[in-house]
C-alpha cells in the first residue's frame, strides 16, 4: 500500500509513458501526445525537450502536412537508429541475434542453423556472440545499445536469470546471461527470459493480441511453451516459472514426458509425438520446423497417416485450449512456433475439443489465431524486454550509459 | 497508456490509500501512517481530518501510550459500526447474510438452512432479503450502508452480473442482484460474484494468504470453484469467467460433469463423487459438508471404504494442482469450503501426486494450506467486495450516500 507518486516521479513516469507511446504506436504529433495522454501541450513540450537533449527522440515537421490552417504540430519520432537493443533468440534448431530499434524496427539480424547435437554450452554463447560483435560493428559510432535480452526454451528464475529447467537446449548450470554479457564487453546485463514468455509480450503489444489484455500464447518448437498476459501483464507467478503449459497434464498416464511425468500437453502434441505418429522417426534429415510443415503438407495432400497424426494431435492440443479458456477466459488464444503450422493443419479438431471441453460462456469469448510476427515473436518478444529499463526511466538510463564510468558503443 | 494523475486523483488515491491501510490493518498512529504510505505527517493530518469529517474515522489517544517521551501520536481508528456493508453468501446447503463493519468485523450475522431441492429463485431471494432487513434494524441510526455484495457459486459476468452457469442453485434468468437489491430497498446495488473468487481475494486479505501476491483459493461446495490471484490481483479474465478451475479436464472421458464435459476436476472430486466412491449415496439425510466430513471421520478411524474413496478422489484433486502449479507458479494453494475437509483426509495423495506430476522448481516453492477464514472466507470475500467502492473513493462516495437524493440508513 504505497501512497501517490512525488513530482519527481510523476516526471519521469510521464517521460516513460511518451516514450513508450512512439515506440509502440509510431510516430506522433504534439497534439496526437497530449489527447493521448492526457497531458497539456506544454508538459509534452518540457518532456519532448528532456528526450531530445537525451537523443532518444527527435521533433520534426510532418512529411504529409495535414490541411488544417496555422502551423502544423511537430511530430515526435523515436531515434531508431541511433538508441538500439540486442535481441537474442535461442531456438532449439535456429539461433537468432537482432539489432532492434527504439520503435521496434529490426535494423539488421543474423541467423544460424543450430545443431541438436550439440550438447557444448560455450557453442551456443560463441554464436550469439559472434553474431552479435558482427552486428555491432556495424552500428553507427554515435548510436547507443540501452539493453540485451535472450529468449530461451526452458523455465528461467526471474530473481538471477538462471535456467531451472531447459531439457532441449543443455547449459548446465552456466549463467547463460552473465557469460554473453561478459563475451560482448557492452557492460551492459543480457536478461534471460523464457521464449514462450516473451513471445506472449510481443503478440500483446505488437502482435495479434494488440488491445487485448487477457491472452494466451502457445509456442511449440521441440516442447511446448506458455505465456500468459493476464489484465495486461505478464502471468510470471512467485518466481518467473509462470506458464509452463506445456506440463499440464492432459493424458494421465499418456506419454512420457521430458519433465519425468505423463501425458503432458508437451508430451501429446510436441514435435517428436507428430513425427511418432506420422512414422516419420525414420528421417533424421527432416527436422524441427521443417519436419513439421512436411506433415502438414503431406496432410493437405490427402495423406492419411499424416493427417490422423495431426488429429491426433490436435485433439490434446484441443483439450489443453479448452482448460486454459475454462481457468483464464481469455479473449484470444496465439499459436506460435512450429504449434501455427500444428493449429492450422488440425483446427477442426482443436476447435471441436475446445467446443465440447470449455464452458459455454467463457468458449463463446475466445477466439483462436496464430501469431502475427510469424517466426520473429521470440525475437520481438527479447527485443521488447531489453527496452523495458529505458522506458521505465528512460532520461536516467541514457545518462548512465553515456557517462564516462557507463559504456557508450 | 495514461501520463500521471492530477493532484485531485492523488488526493482521492491518497484517502483510499489510507482508508484502506486500517481498514484491513486495524488501527494505527499517525507516525506508522506516514511511514508505511510514504507521506509526511502534515499530508497524514488532512487526510484523516477528511476522512473524520465524512465520518469513515476517528482519531483517539493510544489506549496504552507508548514508553517514548512527548505527545503520543493519536491512533487512527475506522468507524467499525457506524459504517458499514451487507455480505451475502449464497452456498447449496446454507445461506449466509452479515453486517461487516469498517475494518473487517463481523458485527451481527444470520444463518439459515438452504433445502438444495428448492429450484424457486425467489425462495433463494426472500430468505436473503429477510435475513438482511433483521439485521439492518437492529444497526445505529446514525450507522450507514456503503455497499452490498452476494458471493454465488457460479460463473459470473462482470459487466452486468448475470449468472451464466451455476447448476447448484437454480436461479434462470433472474437478475438476482437487482432483485435483491430492489428487495432491501437501499438504493444500493448488491454486486453478484463468484463465490470462490471472493473467497481468494478474503484469503488473501485477511486469510493464509496476506502477503502472498501469487496464490490459488479453491472452494468446494457441492461442486469445485477457484479464484486464483495474479501478482497481487484477482484474475477475472475477459469477462470476469476467470478461475473456473473446476472444469479443468483432468481425467478425458472420465466421470460425466454438470457442465456437459467429462472428467473435469469437478467431476473427480466433488461431493457427489466422492460419496458415490465411499457408498454414501444411499443416505440422503447426510448431505453438503457433514456427509464430507462424516466420511473423512470414518477414514480417520479406519473404514477402508472411505479411506479409498479419499485416496481416490485425493490423487484427481492432486494432478489438478499439479497442473495450476505448473501453469501459475503459486506460493500457495489453499483449500476451503469442503476441499478443506478432503485436502485434510487426502493430503498424501495430493502431495504425492504433485510431486510426480509438477515441475520441480515451481513445486519446490509452493505451501498447501487451508482457509485461514474457515467457513467464513467467501461471506468475508463478498463483503472485502462490498467495501472496494468507498475504499477506491471514500469521501466522494460518503457524500453521494448521505445526500438527499441517496439513502441514507
Amino acid at each position: 500500500m504505497r501512497a501517490a507518486p512525488s513530482q519527481e516521479e510523476v516526471r519521469r513516469h510521464n517521460l516513460g509513458t511518451l516514450l513508450r507511446f512512439v515506440h509502440l504506436r509510431g510516430p506522433a504529433s504534439r497534439a496526437t501526445l497530449a489527447e493521448s495522454l492526457g497531458l497539456n501541450r506544454s508538459t509534452i513540450m518540457a518532456l519532448t525537450a528532456d528526450l531530445t537533449a537525451a537523443g532518444l527522440v527527435r521533433e520534426e515537421l510532418p512529411r504529409r502536412p495535414g490541411r488544417r490552417a496555422g502551423r502544423p504540430s511537430l511530430v515526435v519520432r523515436p531515434e531508431s537508429t541511433r538508441v538500439y537493443v540486442l535481441a537474442f533468440d535461442a531456438g532449439v534448431d535456429r539461433l537468432a541475434v537482432a539489432r532492434v530499434g527504439l520503435g521496434g524496427e529490426i535494423l539488421d539480424r543474423r541467423e544460424t542453423v543450430r545443431d541438436r547435437s550439440s550438447f557444448d554450452p560455450n557453442d551456443l554463447v560463441g554464436a550469439l556472440a559472434g553474431a552479435a560483435r558482427s552486428l555491432m560493428r556495424k552500428a553507427g559510432r554515435d548510436s547507443v545499445c540501452v539493453g540485451a535480452a535472450l529468449a530461451f526454451p526452458g523455465t528461467v528464475r526471474r530473481s538471477d536469470d538462471q535456467i531451472m529447467f531447459g531439457p532441449n537446449i543443455e547449459v548446465g548450470d552456466l549463467s547463460l546471461g552473465d557469460v554473453l554479457s561478459r563475451r560482448l564487453g557492452l557492460g551492459i546485463p543480457v536478461a534471460v527470459r523464457n521464449d514462450a514468455n516473451l513471445g506472449a509480450q510481443a503478440e500483446h503489444e505488437r502482435g495479434a493480441g494488440v488491445g487485448c489484455d487477457d491472452l494466451i500464447y502457445l509456442h511449440g518448437d521441440v516442447g511446448v511453451g506458455g505465456g500468459i498476459i493476464v489484465g495486461g501483464r505478464l502471468l510470471g507467478g512467485q518466481d518467473g516459472f509462470g506458464g509452463e503449459i506445456g506440463h499440464m497434464v492432459v493424458n494421465p498416464g499418456g506419454r512420457p514426458c521430458a519433465c519425468g511425468s505423463r501425458g503432458c500437453l508437451e508430451a501429446e502434441v510436441g514435435e517428436r509425438t507428430l513425427l511418432d505418429h506420422a512414422g516419420r522417426e525414420e528421417r533424421p534429415d527432416l527436422i524441427g520446423r521443417d519436419a513439421v510443415r512436411a506433415i502438414v503438407d503431406a496432410a493437405d495432400r490427402g495423406d492419411v497417416v499424416a493427417r490422423d497424426a495431426l488429429h491426433r494431435v490436435g485433439t490434446w492440443l484441443g483439450l489443453g485450449v479448452a482448460n486454459l479458456v475454462n481457468v483464464f477466459n481469455p479473449g484470444l488464444v496465439i499459436f506460435g512456433g512450429t504449434l501455427r503450422d500444428i493449429y492450422l493443419g488440425s483446427a477442426a479438431q482443436v476447435r471441436s475439443k475446445v467446443a465440447t471441453s470449455a464452458l459455454a460462456a467463457p468458449r463463446e469469448r475466445v477466439r483462436l489465431r496464430t501469431a502475427e510476427l510469424g517466426d520473429d515473436t521470440t525475437l520481438v518478444g527479447a527485443a521488447e524486454f531489453a527496452f523495458a529499463d529505458v522506458l521505465a526511466d528512460p532520461v536516467q538510463v541514457l545518462a548512465r550509459l553515456r557517462s564516462p564510468e557507463g559504456s557508450a558503443v
